[in-house]
């Protein structure tokens, strides 16, 4: 006799959006209070969601638009990775009570497929693997070490350094012996940074960031490690240093405002030899656990962290998608799920 | 007793440029009818200079700005490789009557170190080691086999295809395999590139590069080798597939028209994990001999041909420059010196 429950509540995506950048309208997600729970399938897991990850990524999902995964399907519970505790399972690989990450979605009881679950290692909390054990230590582990490739002594510029992917990357090139810069957008998002282990940090709503970079790094910058894209990329190709690496990871400045800034200083590329490389961390699948192994002593010891942004309740997720668009979350940001 | 001139023709560089970019204003170079041909000191040869290459990198070195070589020195024969005969040799490598190649420069003899100099292989004419086997080809081999990356099957758009550079680049993709697309500026370059074996060619005067390219690539660009930047590059980003290589080999677009057009779709880089170099073929050096051994064979075979738009006599050499800045040039833009 299951004791499953039969109804759960989620936020559905109900509708594009209008524009495929900007802001998150009303009417793209609708919440559900009392959406029903399928019963499970061979191979399938119930999982209670603990705790979801928000993700700059989140908003380019909700547009009918080519990407690197297709568009968050309209009428299901929202796409996002989660952490939760199985609840029951149909997988031989489950049982009630192990604590999983996965694609959960915006719901607070998901039916998933126990193949796309991942076990949340012992010793972390849950919601490490969200972000220094999940999407966003994955992405600085491989932008950096597979794209970046700073050696020791090179310079590293971070944007977006107080994020959730650039934090960590800042913490990981600190590591591999590298100087590093950040640039952030307020002057406590700068001090964070420090603490993290850089060199210093570009406040770039207050300070030129070209002439600013060019001032703390005389010989040029080796590796640019960027979540934002836009004006702030461009004003860090001119400092390149020859064979400089730009690992291009995010484009946050494309979702957020009226669309792609354009760059002006592409042709520096091309004299200083530069590589500048796209990368998705999910087509490195297949040697998550290469980069766990190097993770998760170092997430164990403390000495990888991660600044949390904690949304309070499904029902407010939608703001965490506004902060991100908005540059304003500080962090990474999760939502905390209201369960017992 | 030497029979050696005394005395030569020459271009100097007189004077920097206004600008950075655009048109060779005059007083930028001077002609000198009676310059000193210095004596040979030890390791130096001197050359009689048949032929010499144009290249869009020449207007570059004019500024006084930081490039890949420093700026061509004020007051000296303006920078350029050229190819010659040896008229006399204080160096154990060379005597009189090799076919030598290397940074002769802009005037009738050249007194350079032998360590500087390459001999002409045996069976192709001297301005071969220009373009087939010189910069040309070299920039072609290396872009192309380093950087770009084509397998068989895969597709190519070679920009500026009918240029020296680019017409190598199309003759060499297609022997890789790949199907290859061009991009020219008028009708009768874009023939010219059909017969190198392209399998299209797209006007960028006359059609829209962005729909055309759409069109003729459905499934999308796997390498483009651009020459050009700018728009044309920009319009490129949008249509390239998934690990896509881009060869960033030069960007005419930005010395000839009022500096660089920026790019709008830098962005498309990131979900397609799009790799975008840049790179100069001298770095390349101690490889030369590698290129050399594939592309030697294939021009004493006819197989790799270039497209020659000579200037006859030193002194037109500034009109050379002006046809490069304007992609009125049709082909590898060389001197031929008016000697005996």
């Amino acid at each position: 006799m299951s004791t499953n429950p039969t109804h759960t509540r989620r936020y559905v995506l109900a509708a594009r959006p209008a524009t495929t950048t900007g802001p998150l309208e009303d009417g793209v997600l609708r919440f559900e209070d009392d959406a029903p729970v399928a019963a499970l399938h061979d191979g399938q897991v119930l999982v209670k969601v603990g705790w979801l990850s928000l993700d700059v990524a989140t908003r380019g999902w909700m547009n009918d638009v080519r990407n690197y995964l297709p568009p968050a399907p309209l009428g299901e519970a929202m796409r996002a990775l989660g952490a939760g505790v199985v609840t029951d399972s149909q997988h031989p690989g489950f049982t009630a009570g192990d604590r999983v990450s996965g694609l959960l979605g915006w719901q607070e009881d998901a039916v998933v497929d126990g193949s796309a679950l991942r076990k949340i290692p012992d010793g972390v909390p849950p919601q490490a693997a969200l972000h220094v054990l999940g999407i966003s230590g994955q992405t600085a582990w491989f932008g950096l070490h597979d794209i970046g490739r700073p050696h020791a002594g090179e310079t590293v510029v971070v944007t977006a350094a107080a994020g959730a992917v650039g934090s960590i990357a800042v913490q990981l090139a600190v590591a591999a012996g590298a100087r590093v810069i950040g640039v952030a957008g307020t002057a406590g998002k700068c001090a964070q940074v420090r603490e993290l282990g850089a060199a210093d940090c570009v406040n770039y709503r207050e300070q030129d960031v070209e002439a600013t970079i060019a001032e703390l790094a005389p010989d040029r910058v080796d590796v640019v490690f960027d979540n934002v894209g836009g004006a702030i990329l461009d004003a860090l190709l001119p400092q390149l240093a020859v064979n400089a690496r730009v690992v291009l990871c995010g484009a946050v400045s494309r979702y957020a405002g009226s669309g792609p800034v354009p760059l002006r200083n592409w042709f520096h590329l091309l004299p200083n030899r530069v590589r500048m490389e796209g990368f998705i961390y999910l087509d490195h699948q297949d040697r998550f656990d290469v980069a766990e192994a190097d993770l998760l002593p170092r997430v164990r010891r403390g000495e990888l962290r991660c600044q949390e942004h904690v949304i309070d309740g499904l029902k407010a997720a939608p703001d965490g998608i506004r902060l991100l668009l908005t540059g304003t979350n500080n962090g990474k940001v999760l939502v905390k799920l209201d369960q017992d």
